[in-house]
């Protein structure tokens, strides 16, 4: 689907394709639609085959047998990475890479969904790259980022924002939300400001003093 | 699919169900296998009478038009409760009704999947319960609940278990496990328990000095 006959400058995005749910073909296609560098992750190499994606990274414990020659025949070249460390997760691993190859951003998708221990897992560990790396999650009802610095963005009125603590975090101010924070604080399994919206046709600015944020734009 | 001619005594846990992804037919029937006492939440009621289950409550802020009417025939007799503030979501309501009603104890299905703001949320919403009621929440991968003091059951060898800390929990002991914590910290989006598994046939324990774990056992 992605032609992959231009050289890469690294300014698009890389495309990071987990091993949760599938997305929509049409989200898949828009991400794809830039020929971004694309790292698949262990057993979605299948998923993705019988879409006919080609990609460029295939990473993974494999700790399972895999018909390695007829994956790579398929896909030459392809890059194949084993990475048996058991105390990161497959995607940790992927983001990793992506940073060792200077990526300055990465859109991930198949990453939620299914087992709520890999979900929330991949949700939450996005903040632990916002110094390094512009990460963005998507599926087919959901764009999920971290708060990195002050986060100014131009939204029409009515669309769904929600902001998730990981953790606690203090210090929230935002405007141009239709229920906004004054220098509150949310705290995760108590106090979330889930299902907010933006108020207006315009800026809505968030930021935090002190802990690790997640914004959501989310709809059915 | 329940009969609900028998009395109920508020020893089996109610059962609710809210409104995110569907869970297998398979998973539900086993959970009206015991007649329980059913509240469902607001736009599922749809789905739920097209699988022909009789509830006993119908919840939510219904801030769109239902035909209350016709729903309440197909339902006789049903409490239709509104419930239209907004500080707090449908299952949070949800469950605060199941409590002041007397339950000890509730199951939770369709509340996990589609919108990651509100799976994340009914997830780490779970613990502030801990105290005031037993809650499992339950999807086609997962069986999440908050630590309650020591947890300990019996497992077969290689049963996957994962610890979500809810923020920073403090002073984890597991035994039983392939790896152990020893008075350990885990920490959202830094350090989780994702992943580990039961090391044999037997019991595991858990517990934390500070703070609110979630246990999961997820499966592909």
């Amino acid at each position: 689907m992605s032609s992959h006959h231009i050289v890469k400058e690294k300014q698009e995005p890389a495309l990071i394709i987990a091993n949760g749910e599938s997305c929509s073909e049409e989200l898949l296609g828009q991400l794809l639609e830039w020929s971004p560098f694309i790292v698949v992750l262990d057993h979605a190499i299948y998923r993705v085959l019988e879409l006919g994606i080609k990609i460029d990274v295939w990473m993974g414990d494999f700790d399972h047998n895999h018909d390695f020659d007829q994956i790579r025949q398929s896909q030459y070249p392809l890059e194949i990475i084993s990475t048996p460390d058991q105390d990161k997760t497959d995607l940790e691993k992927a983001i990793d890479f992506l940073i060792m190859r200077g990526f300055p951003a990465a859109n991930i998708i198949w990453a939620t969904g299914r087992r709520a221990d890999h979900s929330i897992s991949n949700i939450t560990n996005l903040v632990r790259y916002k110094h390094t790396i512009r990460l963005v999650m998507l599926d087919d009802y959901s764009k999920i980022f971290p708060l990195r610095g002050v986060f100014e963005k131009w939204y029409v009125a009515g669309t769904p924002i929600s902001l998730i603590p990981v953790g606690v975090v203090n210090g929230i101010h935002t405007s141009g939300l239709k229920y906004n924070l004054n220098n509150e604080t949310l705290s995760l399994g108590y106090r979330t400001g889930n299902s907010n919206e933006t108020e207006a046709d315009g800026m809505v600015r968030i930021s935090a003093s002190e802990g690790d944020l997640i914004i959501m734009e989310c709809w059915d």
